[in-house]
């Protein structure tokens, strides 16, 4: 029977991906590829891995409504994959946490594509040990957001971490300052163009879509 | 200079430790464990990889409080490693969350011992690559606990999970109810003695601590 595995390869660190992944993807027989503009930030982390398989790219355009492409790719997938052979998704950081498979996911499963999933560090859980500051410890809660962050949970939390925060920042750290929270501002996480930021006006001239805020109570 | 690595090596299957994690438990020179009851979980899954290495457990009784433990545990491995060696101590899951590391690099650092965290993969991670559920879509926020949950964060919030649900279960499940959330049991995710309950009855009459319960609006 076909089979396509949703794989995390973590946040950018070639070496944090699992040995999991790296085996399904070496004994695969096609590795699919998410491509935003031309780019693909995952084979580009995963390149020494895949050289040699037969690699397809699907096109989700950052900020587009991919619907439709979700669809169009789970049957691209289902149509490359013949019986008994195996493919790979691979997808940065964490399949089930903020990502196109999940999308995917559901498109196979409607055309009754038999998918695995493997899990992969998410960019938080890498910027926290990064910094070297817990996500939680005994008793604590954390709150996970992408966009908009209520203020209301932020009083009764102890960590909160906002992922793709380039379009709402101002109001993202006003809201983190008004509630007695240390916040640090983590752009690319463990990929080569790395930083980390502390001052608030460096964060807020910043521009890329691929940054971070982990906050905690001070 | 000596140096120790904490190191998430994932929520149980051998596989889901990342590269990284494996290269530095291979080249380290010495493997530092916890250990409770007389057993170390973390040196059962990582048993293939530690193999003909320098093992020192050290004791971190489940429930009491090791505060003073952190500090001698931190003492014993600064004594071990002489100059320009290295120790990995390894820990269950993600060495940020909810992990007995995050104390003891508090008193590593105390002591100045140079330290670097790996992170690891999270039994909710898994869990819901298990359950092939989204922890989180786009504009979705998750809420991480382990222990008593917050009902008024609990209406506002797209998914929850719960680590360590065995003390509180009917309490926990009564609040999802309340705000129609769906949930499921998962119990040792990814081990040999993995368990998905979906039977509110059969959720409450477990009690393996190793549990987690992880939930979506329905």
């Amino acid at each position: 029977m076909k089979k396509l595995f949703g794989i995390g390869i973590g946040p950018g660190d070639r070496e944090l991906i699992t040995l999991k992944a790296y085996n399904l993807i070496r004994s695969c027989n096609y590795v699919f590829l998410p491509e935003s503009k031309g780019e693909s930030l995952a084979g580009k982390i995963t390149s020494e891995f895949i050289k040699g398989k037969q690699v397809i790219e699907l096109s989700f355009p950052m900020g587009a409504d991919n619907q439709e492409r979700y669809l169009q790719a789970a049957i691209l997938i289902n149509e490359t994959l013949k019986d008994d052979e195996t493919g790979v998704f691979l997808t940065l950081g964490d399949p089930m946490t903020y990502s196109t498979y999940a999308y995917l996911m559901k498109e196979l499963i409607h055309l009754k594509v038999e998918t695995e999933t493997i899990p992969g560090i998410t960019s938080y859980n890498a910027a926290a040990a990064l910094l070297g500051l817990p996500i939680t410890l005994k008793d604590e809660s954390l709150y996970l957001a992408d966009g908009n962050i209520d203020e209301e949970i932020l009083k009764r939390i102890d960590s909160v971490c906002i992922l793709k925060v380039s379009k709402n920042k101002q109001e993202i750290i006003d809201k983190l300052e008004r509630n007695d929270f240390d916040y640090t501002y983590v752009k690319r996480c463990t990929q080569a163009n790395q930083a980390v930021l502390y001052n608030k006006e460096e964060m807020l001239a910043d521009t890329d879509y691929m940054s971070l805020i982990f906050a905690r109570r001070n």
